[in-house]
């Protein structure tokens, strides 16, 4: 077994084992070298090397988005780090744990003009959960005889042992990211065969707190005299709620549960499209009749982030009474009237809660589930008549998919796309809404790719397919990797907007037109390239695409820029009646 | 003429023109609208459009680079913002002026759930020389007639105004990145015939301090009684100093100055390779010996970064009485001994201190200049002499690129080797030293080429041309744009450094080998293509490479990735005798 020689290197890598953190990606440097060495050589550490940073942090993101658990990232001194950034703030709004790992130089070489030198300490500060600064020690020749040395050592020592458990332990906590600033003296490259550390360790606190039938009462009091109650869940992990719960929630004629292509949450009662159910009352000549109708008394929601600009719109201009949130960390004030965090998980809060309802008579659910019924056959009627466009795409693309798949959504328009539809329940939704950004969906596919058993297949638009095509200069692409590029040649999303459309200025700097496509990237990074230009050449490509293949493939999909933005538009017209 | 009808949106678009801020880079969004609404109606602003917040940064970078005036970088809210951290911290290292102006969402809309929302309020502040945090306004849809309203929304505007105004001052008086953070109220698009506003104008105040005779009298007797003098240059712009200082300094017997290629800065006395000085004596037997009688009693300093190790690693090791330097903004104490900065501009030092200078013999510059030409004389015998690998592929390119041309060199190995070599004196070079990445070449050289009169070249590592492939997604690039790839399969530089070689372990984390090329990115981008593998092919290819073409080119040499590092420190020890 060999290990760095420097013992703060080894109490990193020892103790992100001792926390069974064993998945870390290394992007390339001298300065981080010990770290390197020290992960790589570990027999419980399975690491991944990527050049650039900002799609290694990504990569990262993928694999912990997937296996819940703390992925660490390793990186040189200096800009390296600051690449890492936007997956870090993806991580923080997501709840997804990161443990960034970077190597620095020791203080008294910042800011007197080496290389590769800035100020790393809290670089992070605004979006991250702890930042823990650890010192640096010069390793000496000769073992240290010095008594005052070697007190001074070892007090370094235990204070970076601590500072490592405190970071490490926030991440597993809180999943989040939390960033470990280590400096490094030279010699960088130097290994040993024996651990001189036996780190400290801090165990983490898994808080899960219980709440009594006697604190919840007052609830239950509110819930059970409420003929009106709507339940939200966001993003979600698949299979994060037990079945009782969810069966619970849809029996209930009071309840209607919304949930969005990223809840990973089915019920054959649930509304899985909300934009299918708001769009239509939105545009309807009795708008304000109908969303009073459909105004919650209490409002209770779960999970990450909402999709659905609608439903915000709505609940904010017809506030519930009561809006409770569950979350074990946090609680956002997302619809401006939130009364109740119930610091807890989902499964914990219904175990306590569920002994205390009482079924309740109303006609809120049976209602607005006849509305879902015809809402889904005009929905039907729609996509049948509608011309080739991204809607038709989708249509297309969304039976095809096997079961079983993990998707990852692009954001702007794609995610908005498949809220509108209906996938398969064993399938498992993932999309970057911490920050909703168009960065890093690519590398984030295929961190989901590499680590889950089921294959992954990636859904995106061409903006962000461009943005982020380092995301395949990555050596671990499974073979089961899709890809499905629709490609409007700009920022579909734009059209869809008020701006001023279809002038010079607004192809240019709002849709940002361009004439690009993924042939040759996939050229490049060996990845089994066809297109399509029309529904015959969109079914007859989809029914090899899925078929097994020694290398990944990529179906990118055109469609006529222009036309898009008519038929989502109407699409929501059609629906109100 | 056409202005976003948002006040402040109004003020901040003309504040930049008022203060002759007239490039500006914008990367599309929606909540950055007014912004772009303002500036690309503007008909003094030319606008950019880049998608790639990344690559965006590191284009207006480039721009600034060449104009030494700040450049504005308008994004919209989110990561979209994080993605311009990396070529903020090279402006903040490098003194080059970047005006980052963020769109945000209302600070009631922040971490309740939103999208593409983030804290954005002085998100940068490790690395910025100013965080302007404006206010939010909504613009009502009449006229504000009730007076605590107005009196409020006059205030708001107001701080507005002076926060912008302080904003881009520090850009122009410290040249460096400067964060205006403008939150925006919906409806993001609308349009007025008529500006609103008359902003407040605060000039900036360019400070050049004038030292007098007396004040410098105590430094000219300690220069003029000292007998050995180095005077080192950093990063510095070309035709920085005026002439007469130059000569003043060559003359002078008891001076040698040391110059890199980044310096800019020629004269036929002057040491313009630093490493072919030092490294050799690092290899001598007589090592000390030399170097005593190359330290300096006074080392005099101007200019940014230094790139030389070794002049860093000698002057740590062999340290001057006296170091000054000589910046309006800032000195490093690179060498640990800094004793005096002189907060003026080089010219403006000089015109003040040279009338206090005598000439002094001395056998410091006679002696030291023998050996310079000596070191010439076995630098031209090692690389008739050594077979083909990075080290020659330079070789042969360095007399092939023409007069007149900027000359944009990637990090690590690239700008290593260049400093080598002789440069024609007409030539600019630039590098971004700043933070030393191996991020945003590409599109920094990009930014050159756009702006400048004269061609622009980038020379680059295949690592650091595929990291920053995404620089090449931008309609801006002239067709006399030409691009050199060296490619030898990955991090070249980490062979020389002092890693574990030719293991399976160092191959894959610290090198990163790849088989990567860059042609089908050529063909994507629809830049001319051709490459070399050995010494005629690049004798072949070089002839026609810079005639004029409709396209801009690029010639990748490739290299066998093995062979380098022995040649470069084999060089060291051969030069040494």
């Amino acid at each position: 077994m060999k290990y760095s020689k420097i013992p703060v290197a080894q109490s990193i890598v020892e103790l992100c084992v001792a926390k069974n953190i064993k998945q870390v990606v290394i992007s390339p440097g001298s300065r981080n070298a010990p770290l390197t060495i020290g992960f790589t050589h570990h027999p419980k550490i399975t690491a991944y090397s990527i050049v650039d940073e900002r799609s290694a942090a990504f990569f990262a993101l993928g694999i912990a988005q997937q296996l819940q658990q703390p992925v660490a990232l390793v990186c040189s001194s200096g800009s390296a780090l600051l690449n890492y950034y936007p997956a870090i703030a993806e991580a923080f709004y997501s709840d997804i744990p990161l443990v960034v790992i970077s190597a620095d130089r020791p203080i008294e070489r910042i800011d007197i003009g080496d290389g590769q030198t800035i100020r790393q300490k809290n670089v992070f500060e605004n979006h991250i959960l702890y930042s823990a600064n650890l010192y640096s020690e010069v390793v000496l020749e000769k073992a240290v005889t010095d008594k005052k040395l070697q007190q001074k050592q070892f007090e370094a020592q235990k204070h970076n042992e601590r500072e490592i458990n405190l970071g490490l332990n926030k991440s597993l906590e809180e999943m989040g990211p939390v960033h470990i600033n280590v400096p490094f003296y030279e010699p960088l490259y130097e290994m040993t065969e024996e651990l001189s550390v036996k780190p400290l360790q801090i165990l983490p606190e898994i808080k899960n707190r219980i709440y009594t039938g006697e604190e919840l009462s007052p609830f239950a009091h509110l819930w059970n005299n409420a003929k009106q109650k709507m339940v939200i869940v966001g993003v979600a992990q698949p299979n994060s709620i037990e079945q009782q719960f969810i069966e619970l929630l849809a029996k209930d004629e009071s309840v209607i549960v919304l949930t969005e292509t990223t809840s990973n949450l089915h019920h054959p009662e649930f509304f899985t499209r909300i934009d299918t159910l708001i769009g239509p009352i939105e545009k309807a000549e009795n708008s304000v009749e109908q969303f009073e109708a459909l105004q919650p008394e209490i409002l209770l929601t779960f999970g990450g982030m909402i999709v659905s600009k609608k439903i915000k719109a709505f609940l904010r201009n017809y506030q519930p009474q009561q809006h409770w949130h569950i979350d074990s960390k946090k609680a956002y004030n997302t619809f401006f009237c939130l009364n109740k965090h119930f610091e807890t998980s989902v499964n914990s809060f219904f175990k306590s809660f569920s002994p205390l309802l009482q079924n309740c008579n109303s006609e809120y659910g049976p209602s607005w589930k006849e509305v879902k019924r015809s809402r889904q056959a005009r929905h039907d009627e729609y996509v049948a008549e509608i011309p080739y466009s991204d809607f038709k795409a989708i249509q297309y693309l969304v039976p095809a998919i096997p079961e079983n798949y993990n998707i990852q959504l692009g954001n702007s328009s794609t995610v908005r796309y498949a809220q509108l539809f209906k996938w398969k329940s064993t399938q498992k939704m993932y999309c970057n809404r911490g920050t909703s950004g168009i960065d890093g969906s690519v590398s984030t596919a295929v961190g989901n790719a590499v680590i889950s058993e089921d294959p992954t297949i990636l859904i995106c638009g061409d903006l962000s397919f461009l943005y982020d095509s380092n995301g395949l200069w990555n050596n671990y692409i499974p073979s089961t990797f899709r890809i499905i590029v629709i490609n409007n040649s700009g920022g579909g999303i734009f059209r869809i907007l008020p701006g001023n459309k279809n002038s010079e200025n607004f192809d240019t700097y709002f849709e940002t037109i361009h004439d690009h496509n993924a042939k040759a990237l996939c050229e490049m990074y060996k990845i089994s390239y066809s297109s399509a230009s029309n529904s015959e050449e969109i079914k007859s490509q989809l029914n090899d695409f899925f078929s097994s293949s020694n290398q990944p493939k990529l179906l990118e999909i055109f469609t006529p820029r222009k036309l898009n933005d008519e038929i989502l538009l109407e699409y929501f017209n059609f629906m109100k009646s």
